[in-house]
C-alpha cells in the first residue's frame, strides 16, 4: 500500500515556456515566477513532498480566468488553482509543472441576498471573511473545516467540518458555481431557485472535482439565520463505545444536535496538558446546540438523558457564551495540544468516515491499531457524521517512520472500508488517497475518468489528482 | 416557443428485432411485446403523446438488467427504465423505440440500518411500500411527491414534493445507488458513509439523470426518525404577497416547519365547492410542524406571531391527528377539486421554481396571465421552495386550445427564468422541458452533453430526453 502517489508527470517544456512568455507580457507584476513564491503555492500541510508550478498569476477577474485557461489549453500547460493552500492532500500540487491561479484578490461579496438566504462570492473569500461581511445581516455561513479557507477550495475538495452534523457540507451548501471550462467559456451549473430537476447536477459534479474539470469563477451559497441562542456542553463516558452509543441514540431521536464532537483519552491528556485543564481523561463527547433559548435548553436537556443511559458521566451544559468557550476549550486546542506532545516531529492529519453504527469499532480498532505499532496519535471525530481525524505525530526525517505511518494509513483505510466507509469524509482525494479510492469505488472510478476525459480532453485542470488517467 | 420535443428519432429496426428475439429467449413471458401493455409503458400523465417502447421486460434482479443492456449495448438499442408511470413530463416514452425495463418485481427492500438511519431498496420500491415495511423501526422515508411513485424513479427524477423545506429533495436522500453502465457492468456510486469526499459525486449525477446515463439497480437512501409529535394548521391571506411574506420570515427565523403549502384563491374556492367546506376564498398557507409536544407547540406559536405580522387572518392549528387533516383537507383534496372546476377538460401540472423573494410576484403575474388569456387554472405551491405548481385545464382535442396552452407554458418559464429561477423545481425536462433548459444553462447543457457522449457512446439510455445531442 503506498500512501500518495506523487509520481511527476510529463512536462511540456515548450508549451510551458510559451505561456509563462504570454502572461508575464499580459499580466506583468500579476504573473510571477521566483522560486519562493512558487513555492508557496506548492505548499502541502502534511509531509507529500512539494512540486512547484512554474509560474503564479494572480486573477481579479473571470476575463482574467478565462484568458489564462485560453492560453493555457492553446499550449497543453496545467493550470492549477489555488485559493489559501490549507488542503491536505496534496491539492494544489503541481506534479507535470504549469501555472497555479491564485485567487486571493477575487475576494469580493458579490450579492447577499437576506430573503432568500443566499449570497455568491467570488472563490478567493474566506469562510471568517464571508461571516464577517454578514454579520449585520442576521446570517451566517456554517460551515466551518477549522482553517480559514477559501469558499473556491472548500467547495472544490467537498469540505465539511464540526457542524456538518447539523448544517451539511459543501454539497449542500453550494447552490451554484459559476467555472471556466476547457473551451475557455464561462458556464453557470444552476439558477438561483432553492431546487431544481433541471437536468445533471452540474453544481455537485464540480464540488468535490478538486479544479480537475474546470477552475471556478463564483460560488452561490445558501445561509442560515444566525440562531438566537446557542449552548455548549462537555460529557466525559467510559469508553468510546458509550461515546458512540450516546451520539447514536441523539441523531435517531432527532435532536438537532449542531455539533458533536468526540476526544479519545490521549487527546484529553494531551489538552490538559496543553492548557492546565482538568478533563476527566476518557472519551469526551463536546456539544453545541443552535435554537432559542427553550430549544437549546430541551435539547441539552434530551442529551443529558441520553448521556445518563449510555454510562456517560455528569453532562455540564450552559448557554453563556464565555462558560461555553470554556467548556470547549479542549476542543478548540486540540490541534496544537496534540503537536505539543512532541514539539520536534511532523505531524500527518488524515481522516476516513463510517456508518455511525460502526465509528466505535473503527475507532477502537485504531486505538489498539496505535499501541500495537507504537504510534504516537490522537483522534478527533465528528461523530454524528462517523467522520474521525487521526493526527500521528512522527520525524519526516526518519524513512522508517514515514514508511510505518504510511502503513499505518493504509490499514486505518482498509478498515474503513471494510466497515462501508469511504477513506475520506472531508479532505478528498488529491494526491495522497488515489489508491484508496480505487478499493473504495472500483468500476465507479472509470466512469469518473470517462467524465475527466470528456471535459478535459487535454487533461489540463489539475492533472495527476483524485485518480489516474491512464 | 415549443412546449415540448417528442420529435421521433431514427429507429434502429433491425436491432430492435434481433433483441427483441434474444430477450424473447431468454425473458420468456417476462418479456412481452403486446401493444396494450406497451402503450401502458409509455403512459404519460400530460398530454404528451405516447411514443411506445417495442417492448417490455420485467427484470428481477441486477443480473438481468446487466443482460438486457449487454444486448442492447450490442444492438444499439434504446433502454428504458419504467417505474410507476407517474412522471409528468414524458419521460418514459420511447421516441426511437426500444425495450422498456420494467421494475415492478425488482421491489424488495434489501436492507434497514436503523442505528444508521439508511435502507439499501430495489427501484421498483414504491415510497408507500417503504413506509409500511419502515414503520415498525422508527423510522421514515419523508420524501413525497404525492404520486405514490417508485424510489428508483424518484431517485432518477430528482424528486421532492411537500416536506422538501425541511428533508430536503432526492439529492439529499439518497446517499449512493448501484447502476449498470453501458459496458454492462454493474458500479456503486459510494459507500454507505454519510458524507465523503472521495472524487466526483457520481451519486448526485445518477439522481436527476432520468435514465439517460445507465439503470438504477438499488438506492440507498437516509431515513428520518419519525416525529414524536406532528402539528398541522391552516391560515388566510389578504394576498399572494402577505402570504409569502409570511413564508419568507418563517424560512429566515429558521423555524424547522415540515411542510408550508400555498393555495391561490381559485384552488381554494374549487376545494370548497368540490367537498363542501368553508374556507375563506383568497390565498391560503397550510402548515406541518415536526418534533416533541413541546417543540411542536413552540414553532406554531412562532408560525402565529409572524402571520399576525403580515396580515393573516387567524391561524388554526392542532396536534389532534383528525383535526389536523380536517384543517389539510383543502391541501389534500387540491388535484382532484381542481379537475372537478371542469369535468371534461384534460389537465397539465407543470412547474417552475424561484427564489422566495420572487415567488409573489411570479405567482401574481402568471395569475394575470391566466386571467388575460381566459385560461381555467389553479396554482399550488412548495412556498418554502419557491417552487409551484399550475394545473391549467383545457380541451386536449382543441388544437388552438393546445397552442394556447403551450404559449402560457412558455411565458411561465420564461418568468420564472427572468427571477433566476428554473424551469421545473421537481417535475424533470424528460421531453416537456428542452428547450427551456437551454434557456436556463446556455452552456452548461454543452457539458451535460460531453458527459452523455462520454458515458454512453451509443445513446441507448433513455434518448431523446433532456437535451438533443444535436
Amino acid at each position: 500500500m503506498v500512501l500518495s502517489d506523487v509520481r511527476a508527470g510529463a512536462r511540456n517544456e515548450a508549451g510551458i515556456a510559451a505561456v509563462c512568455g504570454i502572461l508575464k507580457q499580459s499580466l506583468g507584476e500579476r504573473f510571477q515566477t521566483g522560486a519562493s513564491l512558487r513555492g508557496q503555492h506548492a505548499h502541502t500541510t502534511t509531509y507529500i513532498p512539494s512540486q512547484l508550478p512554474d509560474g503564479v498569476a494572480f486573477v481579479e477577474s473571470s476575463e482574467d480566468v478565462k484568458a489564462i485557461v485560453r492560453t493555457c489549453a492553446e499550449h497543453k500547460v496545467p493550470v492549477i488553482p489555488f485559493g489559501t493552500g490549507s488542503s491536505l492532500e496534496g491539492q494544489v500540487n503541481a506534479p507535470s509543472g504549469g501555472i497555479s491561479i491564485d485567487f486571493s484578490r477575487m475576494n469580493r461579496v458579490l450579492e447577499v441576498n437576506a430573503e432568500d438566504l443566499d449570497c455568491r462570492v467570488e472563490p478567493g473569500v474566506t469562510r471568517d471573511q464571508l461571516n464577517t461581511h454578514l454579520r449585520d445581516t442576521g446570517l451566517f455561513f456554517p460551515i466551518d473545516p477549522g482553517a480559514n479557507a477559501s469558499i473556491g477550495g472548500m467547495a472544490s475538495t467537498r469540505a465539511s467540518g464540526t457542524n456538518a452534523v447539523r448544517y451539511g457540507t459543501m454539497k449542500d451548501a453550494v447552490l451554484s458555481v459559476t467555472a471556466v471550462t476547457a473551451n475557455g467559456e464561462e458556464i453557470r451549473t444552476a439558477r438561483r431557485a432553492r431546487k431544481s430537476s433541471a437536468g445533471y447536477d452540474l453544481t455537485r459534479l464540480f464540488v468535490g472535482a478538486e479544479g480537475t474539470l474546470g477552475v471556478l469563477t463564483s460560488v452561490t451559497l445558501r445561509l442560515h439565520g444566525i440562531p438566537q441562542k446557542i449552548s455548549g456542553g462537555v460529557c466525559a463516558f467510559p469508553t468510546i463505545k458509550a461515546a458512540c452509543d450516546a451520539v447514536i441514540m441523539t441523531i435517531q431521536m432527532g435532536i438537532p444536535v449542531a455539533r458533536i464532537e468526540l476526544l479519545d483519552d490521549l487527546q484529553i491528556r494531551a489538552c490538559n496538558a496543553y492548557s492546565g485543564l482538568a478533563y476527566q481523561e476518557s472519551p469526551t463527547l463536546f456539544l453545541e446546540f443552535h435554537g432559542t433559548e427553550e430549544t437549546v435548553r430541551l435539547q441539552a436537556e434530551q442529551f443529558g438523558e441520553i448521556a445518563a443511559e449510555c454510562g456517560g458521566g455528569n453532562f455540564q451544559w450552559t448557554a453563556n457564551a464565555e462558560e461555553r468557550s470554556k467548556l470547549w476549550k479542549a476542543r478548540h486546542d486540540a490541534y496544537w495540544a496534540s503537536r505539543a506532545l512532541a514539539p520536534g516531529l511532523n505531524a500527518l492529519s488524515t481522516d476516513v468516515c463510517v456508518p455511525i453504527s460502526r465509528l466505535a469499532d473503527c475507532v477502537t480498532e485504531t486505538q489498539e491499531d496505535i499501541r500495537k505499532h507504537g504510534h504516537l496519535a490522537t483522534i478527533v471525530g465528528h461523530a454524528g457524521d462517523g467522520n474521525f481525524h487521526v493526527l500521528i505525530l512522527f520525524d519526516d526525517k526518519d524513512a522508517k517512520e514515514v514508511a510505518g505511518v504510511e502503513e499505518f494509513v493504509g490499514r486505518l483505510n482498509a478498515r474503513a472500508l471494510s466497515m462501508d466507509g469511504t477513506c475520506t469524509g472531508e479532505h478528498g482525494v488529491g494526491q495522497g488517497k488515489m489508491a484508496f479510492l480505487e478499493l473504495e469505488l472500483d468500476g465507479a472510478v472509470d466512469i469518473m475518468r470517462e467524465i475527466k476525459r470528456a471535459v478535459d480532453p487535454d487533461d489540463i485542470f489539475n492533472p495527476g489528482k483524485i485518480f489516474r488517467l491512464r
